[in-house]
């Protein structure tokens, strides 16, 4: 299909967007458009200074016979911290306190415009990490990693806290439930790992970090390697020995009398 | 930010793009890149033109004081039969046959790239219908719920099988689970789901059809409305009675001995 500059510019960005971290030859475009090679690289120079320009990732471009052209998404320090902040004002809320001094979330990690901008700020985090895969921890995690992996464009994996037979053949670790103290035992089904993947851990809400650590001891039962852990939000009245973690937001105090929840931007940002 | 037209393009077709199903006054984007707002309804006119041009949705311009433009993603036919296609060649491997005739999906439904396709042709099949919401039952119908919600721009929510401290009040209603012909309970936070809301539910794996009956009852005591019903794969070997949905995949036979399924495209592209 034959398309004129300012189209292919569109076709090209779009498709970019939808392939990050692909390298993407220049012929492939070439060929696709019907335009000569040096076309083509001048629609990426002006494409990669576009997106440059809004800060929504950058354009590498790899000589050479098996070079082309890379796309990493990112995010703009400005926009990262509106969006935590505005998440901050909205998890502060006091009508989102539960019995026992839980805090409703799911509202907020079931909103796909909210999912993509947190995607995108975790991914920016962990940007000089190689990471394979993103694992989780069913049933709340999942939306959370689901959109960190679809920023890395990276396959997610869910570890069940049940057995269900759909699964086939799984791995389980035993691990100690923070807030009951109890053993429980968490599963991961044995293909959904390959050995030798370097893992980042996504969860919703950080606690005591059993949950975390169990599924940091499933990691060495797949031959595999901790890339680093992200957390939508830690309680941070938790006592918690050796976990390092990024969270997007911190829980100071939960006062369920007063109705009352003091949150904080999270260490995410910090150098 | 003074952009240039070339600039301009991409960043307003990548706004588009993340803002589907919205309103955008080309005011907004006058202001923001400092431009004339006749420059950019030319600017949009040729966005329209390259988005039809591969098929990735449609732009229409709502003109009048409250006018803008609204992005519908979509996805061509070939491109929707290319992916199915695909799709049922990868179900078909016998190696996801599970002791009990189960089949294993969770490596299709935990890559991103894939769910990005699937979201688009399962939106692209409800285009007709308003949608308030995506309704899902946890665990592996999630990442789907996600994709299709992603699309389309609205929310999700996720009815569970056991009860979560973290949820809050729940409503609860009762289901045939059509494998075991047992009672059992699902449960959906009362927050989760606003009153009046038009619901698309998605599954990844259409057995009896007793979980999808029960969402339908749980529709009712939300004062919801179903919208549709979409499922990734459904059994054409299970006996079901008056249940109306789309899938993508039909699997019509699963011979554990000769360790074979047999899988064709499912009837979502059927007029």
């Amino acid at each position: 299909m034959k398309l004129r500059r300012s189209d292919r510019m569109v076709v090209i960005s779009n498709y970019l967007l939808n392939h990050p971290y692909e390298l993407t030859s220049l012929n492939t475009f070439a060929e696709k458009y019907e335009s000569a090679k040096s076309s083509i690289s001048e629609d990426i120079v002006i494409i990669k200074r576009a997106f440059e320009e809004i800060e929504i990732g950058s354009i590498e471009t790899i000589t050479g016979a098996g070079g082309g052209v890379i796309f990493t998404p990112s995010i703009s320090d400005r926009e990262s911290k509106e969006i935590v902040e505005g998440l901050r004002d909205q998890l502060s809320e006091s009508n989102r306190i539960l019995p026992g001094g839980y805090i409703y979330l799911s509202d907020l990690l079931s909103t796909p415009s909210i999912l993509n901008s947190i995607g995108r700020i975790i991914a920016k985090a962990f940007r000089d990490q190689k990471i394979d895969a993103v694992m989780t921890v069913a049933t709340k995690g999942v939306p959370l990693a689901n959109a960190v992996a679809n920023t890395l464009n990276v396959p997610f994996v869910i570890v069940r806290r049940d057995l269900k037979i759909t699964e086939g053949s799984t791995v389980s670790v035993n691990y100690v439930s923070g807030s009951s103290d109890r053993i429980e035992k968490m599963f991961l089904s044995k293909r959904s790992l390959k050995a030798g993947s370097r893992v980042l851990i996504v969860d919703d809400f950080l606690k005591g970090g059993g949950t975390i650590n169990g599924m940091i001891s499933l990691l060495a039962e797949f031959e595999s390697e901790l890339a680093g852990v992200a957390v939508f939000a830690d309680n941070a009245q938790e006592k918690r020995e050796h976990l390092s973690y990024k969270s997007l937001l911190k829980v100071t105090n939960i006062d369920v009398k007063e109705n009352k929840i003091d949150v904080e931007v999270g260490n995410i940002f910090d150098k």
